[in-house]
C-alpha cells in the first residue's frame, strides 16, 4: 500500500463535477433541440462518476417532465426498492442533481464559494486548440479550482456551450475516421484518461 | 500526418476480438447463472469496438429466445429500417456475431486457422498475478496471433472461464473501493487502454 504525506492526498483528490447536457445540443440535421434523458444515462454515468471518485453529476435539462423523470428515478435508487436491492448503487445514484441550464448547474457547484470552476467542453469532432488529455489531468491535480466537464448528447453541444467553455477537450478515437461513441462510453473513457490513478 | 511503411500499419494494425459472456456468469449470491441479454449492452460495445477497430463482437449466450432477440434486432440494424434511419450503427452492428458458448466464439474467431487465439479475461475483483494495461498492450502490438477479450455480465465471469483463460487483466478502478461500473463502461476503458492510439 501507498502511504501519501496530506499534501500529496490533497493533490490526489481534484474536485471534478460532470455535466450531461439535452439542452441545448444539435440533433442530426444541425438545429438545436433538447434531447430526452434516459434511465441508463443516469446509471452507466452515475457508476463512472462514483468510480473515478467525482465530486457530483449533474443532469441538465430544461423540460418540468424530465426533471421530474429524473427526481422519480433518483428516489427509487437512493431512498426506495432500487435502493434495497442494489446498495452499492445508492452512493453512485447520490452524486446525481438535476440542473435547468448549464449556468445553474455552475451556481450549483460553486456553493455560494466566490468565483467560477474550469467549464471543459467535449465532442467528437475536430475543433481548434483542443485540449490535450496530458495537459487536462496536469490542469486539474495542479489547480485548485473546480473542473465541471460537460457532455453533449444527441448529435453533440450547441456552440454557444463551446464558447462558453474554457477549453474543449480533444476527441476521443479518431475524428477522421468512425467516430460514434456513445456518450456513456465518452463519460467512462475521458474520466479514466483524466483521473485514473488520481483517486486515494 | 504521419506516413507510416508498411511493416509499421501491419504492427498498428492488431487483430483484436471481444465477446460479452451471458453464461457461465455469477449472480449476486455467486451462483452460475445466464443473465439476459440487453439492446444497450449490444449497441454501446458494438460502438466501442467499432471506434478501436475491434475486428469482431460475440453475443456469448446459450439460450435460444436470447439468440433469436439478437438475430432481429442485428437484422434491425444492419439492413431494416434502423439501417435507414442511422447509417453509421451499420459498421458498428456489422461486427456483432451470436455464439452460444465461449468455444464457439474461439472458433469463430479462428475460422479455420491453426492454433488458438490469446484469451484474456477481465473482472471487477482482485485476482492472482494481473496482467498489466501496459503489458497487455504490448502484446497485442507485437504478437501474431489474434487476441479475444471476455467480459463477463450480472456479477461477473464464472470461475471456469477465468481458468480457461491465458490472462486476466487487472481490475479497472480501486479494487479495493467501490468498483461497480456498468459493463459497457468497462467495455469502453478497456479497448481504449489497449488499443487507444494503435489504429490507422
Amino acid at each position: 500500500m501507498t502511504v501519501h504525506t496530506t499534501h500529496e492526498v490533497a493533490n490526489l483528490n481534484p474536485e471534478v463535477h460532470i455535466a450531461l447536457v439535452h439542452y441545448p445540443v444539435l440533433n442530426k440535421e444541425g438545429q438545436i433541440v433538447s434531447t430526452a434523458v434516459t434511465n441508463l444515462d443516469i446509471h452507466d454515468n452515475a457508476r463512472s462518476a462514483r468510480a473515478f471518485d467525482v465530486t457530483s453529476y449533474h443532469i441538465v435539462t430544461p423540460l418540468d417532465a424530465q426533471v421530474d423523470l429524473v427526481t422519480r428515478i433518483l428516489t427509487h435508487w437512493c431512498d426506495g426498492f432500487g435502493a434495497r436491492r442494489v446498495p452499492n448503487r445508492v452512493e453512485a445514484m447520490r452524486l446525481v442533481q438535476v440542473s435547468r441550464t448549464v449556468e445553474e448547474a455552475v451556481h450549483t457547484i460553486m456553493a455560494g464559494r466566490p468565483g467560477r470552476p474550469l467549464v471543459i467542453a467535449t465532442g467528437a469532432r475536430k475543433r481548434e486548440n483542443p485540449l490535450a488529455y496530458e495537459r487536462a489531468r496536469s490542469i486539474i491535480l495542479n489547480n485548485s479550482a473546480p473542473v465541471v466537464i460537460l457532455f453533449g448528447t444527441g448529435y453533440g453541444l450547441a456552440n454557444e456551450i463551446f464558447e462558453m467553455a474554457d477549453a474543449v477537450l480533444a476527441p476521443i478515437g479518431n475524428p477522421d475516421g468512425w467516430n460514434h461513441l456513445s456518450v456513456r462510453s465518452a463519460v467512462a473513457i475521458t474520466l479514466d484518461r483524466l483521473l485514473s490513478g488520481c483517486i486515494a
